[in-house]
């Protein structure tokens, strides 16, 4: 049976800080290694034992799969990394403080920019402190300069159908390690959850989240299951209260 | 032109305990990891980029590419694995004591083990403590129960032509982090290293050693060139007295 594994990469250190992240590469932070090696004890534990890992070209979800993988003793297993499960690209708001963001634009502008489904932030100026345009693992790729979770899903889209779904069909055991928005999409997708209603749909970090799925790739069970159901509980309240 | 770093991983838990390691999957030590990140440091000082990464189904140099790669800002580049890098099989004496072997066996027998080019160790015994016939990497594939140099020569040799070569045609640089005696197979076959003068080559650990290769993958300069030559002279010296 095709099983997806999904695992949120952890604590980075500009969750420390509060600041707007999106393709900035900074590292995880000392709590989110422990996060990572979590969950891939958590796969041990539960024999839930991953053929293939799919990862962003971000640190923090490389490594989170290094570091689980790891702890899981599947270190050794193939690896594909792709820019399409990168977090969402969040514009002119990259390495802002949240906080700052929310005095100087007000609640409801924060929100969207935060949680609405088609609004994206302000384009990243080229050449600015905190884009990409210069980086050498996006030469040759359509990176954009700024997203809503609208683009995340598009340019998701395609990674799903010619590199994870193959993998799937194949039977094996898949695990993606990414972000926030890029797994929100993915779920979005896998789920058939509508632009209203994801907005609410929180993923927690470092707890792998299991889908079996049937021969089309449709979840068994909708939602898929937490391998450690009370923790992802406890952390879903806690992730919507960011930015406060 | 293309570029060939050949990256050793550092000290393992058993190389501090002087054992034969072989195809167990022991972890680096902290100084291992050290390694490791100097060895990413010394790419990144001196511009030394990899485009992508081999690595064999060992985590001692698994890790050591994951830190290296993040050390050097390149760990999002892809990553390819395979067994045909993996350390020679040391046989019977996978988990032996290096210091009891030498002293049941004697210095000449312990030499040929470790050093003659073409006597193999006895095979290790189907399903003792430290063979791998039940270990998943290693299915479907025709995994050694013992090996000499030459035998890694020839197990080595189709995942260059069929893997690395073809990266390296693309005028790629190409990170190799793999074993001791994987990487001496590789540069005796690179440099034309004669059967008899193969056994007086040591590569240090954790320091990358790049080879610039003409259009037919021949090294511009036999023997390539270590990124720390000085540190590289004195940790040769310090690996012929391994075993004393």
């Amino acid at each position: 049976m095709p099983t997806l594994v999904l695992l949120r990469h952890g604590q980075s250190d500009w969750n420390v800080k509060n600041l707007f992240t999106g393709w900035v590469d900074v590292p995880l932070s000392e709590v989110g290694e422990g996060e990572a090696r979590r969950g891939g004890e958590l796969l041990k534990e539960q024999g839930i034992l991953p053929d293939v890992v799919h990862t962003s070209l971000l640190r923090r979800a490389i490594n989170t799969a290094n570091l689980a993988l790891d702890a899981a003793d599947r270190h050794w297993i193939p690896v594909h990394r792709d820019w399409r499960l990168n977090e969402r690209h969040y514009g002119a708001l990259q390495g802002k403080d949240k906080k700052q963001i929310r005095e100087e634009f007000g609640d409801d502008q924060f929100m969207v920019w935060r949680r609405s489904y088609d609004t994206p932030p302000p384009p990243i100026e080229k050449g600015s402190e905190w884009s990409q345009d210069a980086d050498a693992r996006y030469a040759g790729t359509e990176a954009p300069l700024t997203e809503c979770l609208a683009d995340v899903v598009v340019r998701m889209r395609p990674y799903w159908d010619e590199a994870i779904a193959p993998d799937l069909r194949a039977g094996k055991v898949v695990l993606v390690a990414a972000h926030g928005n890029s797994l929100r999409a993915l779920v979005k997708e896998l789920d058939g959850i509508s632009d209203a209603d994801i907005a609410g749909l929180n993923i927690p970090t470092g707890i792998p989240l299991r889908y079996e799925l049937d021969d089309s790739l449709a979840p068994i069970t909708k939602g898929g299951e937490y391998l450690d159901p009370a923790a992802a509980e406890a952390a879903i309240a806690g992730v919507a209260n960011q930015g406060r």
